[in-house]
C-alpha cells in the first residue's frame, strides 16, 4: 500500500441559499475582483445578478472575462490573465462549470507569471503562486471545484493538457444543487459520464494498489451515479439526484479517493486527443470509450478487480464464474452509459472515422506507452478507438 | 436534506516514512515548539527520539509537556497554556493518541487567552484563536487528528465535557500506520469500538436527514471496523488492518460523513459521564451502551434505518421481515464488540453499579432532553443504563 499526502483545503458551502456568504469570502482576500463565466447562461439564470449583488454589497471592484469556452482555450487564459495584471486584479471568481473553473485556475496562475500561461500547459513552467480562486459551480462533473487540476485547449498546436498545481487549488467553492436543475438532459448526462469515469479510472488499479475503505468509498460513488443519473434525467429539479451528484463529482476526482493511485489513467488522456480534434463534449467521448477499454483490458490478471466491481456496484451474484461476473459488470456499465444515460454509443455515430486514430493513439502515449491499468502502446489505443467505431 | 459547510482543512501525511517532513512543516510556523505527549510509551517505541530529532534538524527550540492522562484532565492543560505563554511557544506539536491530542488543542487555544482555559470547556468562553498545532498520531481512535474539537475532563467538579472550536483544527497531521503496531489488544479492541461508535452516532439519522452517497461512505467505513479490528487483534502488524483502521479514524467523525446530521449524537454524550465518574476508558463505555442504545430506540419509526443498517452492512436478507432484520443487525453489533472485540459487555462486569445512573443520566440530558436519534429523558437514559448492568 503506497503512502500518500491528503491535502485538500477547499472549503465548500453546500446547499441553497449559502451565496449569501459570498460576499464576505471575496472581501478576505482582497478588493478587485474578476469574475469569469461562459456564455449567458448565468445571465438568464439570474445567478449572474445575485453574484454581482454580492460583490457590490461586499464593496469590491469587479472586473469581467465572459465567453470561457467548453473545452477552454489559452487564448481565454491569456486574456484573464492579462485583465488580472492590468487592473491589479486580487482574487479571481470563477461561476460555472469545469471549464470556467478549469480555465479559472490557469488565469488566477498566470496573473502572477510573466510569461506565456501555456507554459503552464506544456510543461514548460510550473506556477509556484496564483491569485486566490473562489468558485461558483453551476454543473456537477468534472470536480474542478475541489482539486487542483484543469484541462486547458490550445487551438492551434491541436493540444489539450490537463496538469495540476498546489497553488490553483480553489480556496472556497460554492455548490448549490439547485443552479444545476436548468442543465439539460444532454450536458447532465455527460456530466454523470465524466463522473463515472474519474472514478473507474482510479478504481481499476493493480492487485494491492488500494485500500479497502477507499474501495468501499468510490464503489458508494458509482452506486450513487447510476442510481441518481437517471433520476435527473427525468426530473430536473429533484434536489435528492442533483445534491448526490454534485457532491460525488467533487469526492470523485479531489484527490481522496485515489490518494494511493499507483498508476495512470487511461480513457482521460485518449479522450483529451479526440476532442482535441474534434471538439466533442469531454463526457460523451469517455462514455464511448469507457466500456472499449474495460473489455480491452479484460484478462486473467485483471478479472479480480472487475469482479469485485461487478458484485459490489452492481450486485451481482458472486457464485457465478469470475469471468462471466466481470463480462456483465462491463455489460451493464454500457447500459447505464448508453441505455439509461442515452448517450451515443459510437465514434461513428457522432462523425469521427479512424482517419486521425494514429495520431490520436501516438499523442495519448506521448510516443511511447500509456501507463495506466494496464499499459498500453500506440497499437493498443487504436485498437480500442477502433472498437468504438 | 439540510445544506453544510465542509471545512477540513488539515493536511494529512499518510503511511511510513513520513516523519522526515515534520521538521518543515513545524517551521514553517516558528521557532519555539511545544511536544505534548502521554506515558513514557513514545520513548520506549523511539519515536519521542525521532521527533526530537527532526526539531533539532530544522533548528528549532524544543519545550516539552509529558504526562497527559487519557481522559486529559484540564490541569494539563493549563500547565501547558502556561508554558507556552511564559516561552513564547509558537507551534503546538501533540504526539500521541486522542487523549494527547485533545488536550493540545486546548493548550494551543489557552496560550492565546487571559482567562482560564477551562472557559472553553464550560462555555463561558469561546476561543478566537490558537497557537498552529501539528499532531503525530499513535492510536487510531478518536479522529482528533483530522477534527477541531477534544474532551477535556476536570476531576473536581466531576466534568468530562467536549466541545470543538474552529482554530483548534490541526494545521498537519502525520499517520503512520506502523506506529499502531505496539498498540495492546484491548486498547485496540477500545479503539475500534470507538470509532464504530462515531460511525453509528452520525449514520442512525431520522429519516430524510442523510445523503445516499454519504451513507454508502459511512456503511463502507463500518464495514472496514468490522473487518480489520479482528484483524489487528490477531495480527498487531498487519499494515492493512492499522491503515484501514487509521484512515477510516479520520474520516469517521471529521464532519465529512456527518456534514448533513440533524440530530445530536447519544452514547457518547452518556459515556462521558460514566467516565467523568469511574474513569474508564472511553471506547469501551461506547461498547456497552451502544447496543443497548439501539435495542431501547428501535421501534416502528426507527426500524427502517435499522433494516438499511443490517442489510448494507452486514449483508441481511433482505427479504426477511422489517423488525428481524433491524433486530439481527443489533444481535452483530453486539457479537462483534463482545466476541470479535473480546470486550466486556455490562457495566456490572466492570465494577459499576446503579448508584449513581441518577446523577449520569440527569448530565448527559443537562437536565432536560437529550436531543439524540430519539429525544431521550433521564428516565429513559437511566433505563438504557439498567440495560447494561
Amino acid at each position: 500500500m503506497n503512502s500518500f499526502i491528503y491535502d485538500i483545503p477547499t472549503k465548500v458551502y453546500f446547499g441553497p441559499n449559502q451565496l449569501g456568504n459570498l460576499g464576505k469570502e471575496l472581501a478576505a482576500y482582497g478588493k478587485k475582483v474578476l469574475l469569469c463565466y461562459g456564455g449567458g447562461s448565468i445571465k438568464k439564470s439570474g445567478l449572474y445578478a445575485r453574484v454581482a449583488a454580492q460583490v457590490k454589497e461586499a464593496g469590491l471592484e469587479l472586473f469581467e472575462l465572459s465567453g470561457i469556452d467548453p473545452n477552454p482555450r489559452v487564448t481565454s487564459v491569456r486574456a484573464g490573465a492579462d485583465i488580472c495584471k492590468r487592473e491589479g486584479v486580487d482574487v479571481v471568481l470563477a461561476v460555472g462549470g469545469g471549464s470556467v473553473l478549469d480555465c479559472s485556475k490557469y488565469i488566477a496562475a498566470g496573473a502572477c507569471y510573466d510569461g506565456d500561461p501555456w507554459d503552464f500547459s506544456s510543461g514548460a513552467a510550473a506556477p509556484e503562486r496564483a491569485l486566490p480562486l473562489i468558485t461558483v459551480l453551476t454543473l456537477a462533473a468534472t470536480g474542478s471545484e475541489m482539486d487542483n487540476g484543469g484541462v486547458i485547449t490550445n487551438i492551434e498546436t491541436k493540444d489539450k493538457i490537463g496538469r495540476g498545481y498546489p497553488c490553483m487549488q480553489p480556496k472556497v467553492s460554492f455548490l448549490d444543487p439547485t443552479e444545476t436543475y436548468s442543465v439539460g438532459r444532454y450536458q447532465t448526462a455527460c456530466g454523470c459520464a465524466d463522473i463515472l469515469s474519474h472514478l473507474l479510472e482510479i478504481y481499476f488499479v493493480p492487485e494491492g494498489g488500494s485500500m479497502y475503505m477507499l474501495d468501499r468509498f468510490m464503489e458508494g460513488m458509482i452506486k450513487t451515479v447510476i442510481k441518481y443519473a437517471p433520476v435527473a434525467l427525468e426530473q430536473p429539479d429533484s434536489y435528492e439526484a442533483r445534491a448526490n451528484l454534485m457532491w460525488t463529482s467533487s469526492w470523485a476526482i479531489n484527490g481522496m479517493a485515489g490518494a494511493l493511485q499507483n498508476c495512470g489513467w487511461t480513457c482521460h488522456p485518449i479522450e483529451h486527443e479526440l476532442s482535441a480534434i474534434y471538439d466533442i463534449t469531454h463526457g460523451l467521448g469517455l462514455a464511448i470509450l469507457t466500456p472499449r477499454w474495460m473489455k480491452y483490458v479484460l484478462d486473467d490478471t485483471t478479472v479480480g478487480r472487475f469482479r469485485e466491481y461487478g458484485v459490489n456496484v452492481f450486485g451481482i451474484d458472486p457464485s457465478l464464474p469470475t469471468m462471466d461476473i466481470a463480462r456483465r459488470s462491463i455489460e451493464l456499465t454500457e447500459d447505464f452509459l448508453f441505455n439509461k444515460l442515452g448517450l451515443q454509443s459510437t465514434l461513428t455515430e457522432i462523425g469521427i472515422d479512424s482517419r486521425n486514430f494514429d495520431i490520436m493513439a501516438g499523442k495519448s502515449c506521448h510516443g511511447e506507452v500509456l501507463k495506466g491499468y494496464k499499459a498500453l502502446t500506440p497499437e493498443d489505443v487504436r485498437k480500442i478507438l477502433e472498437m468504438c467505431l
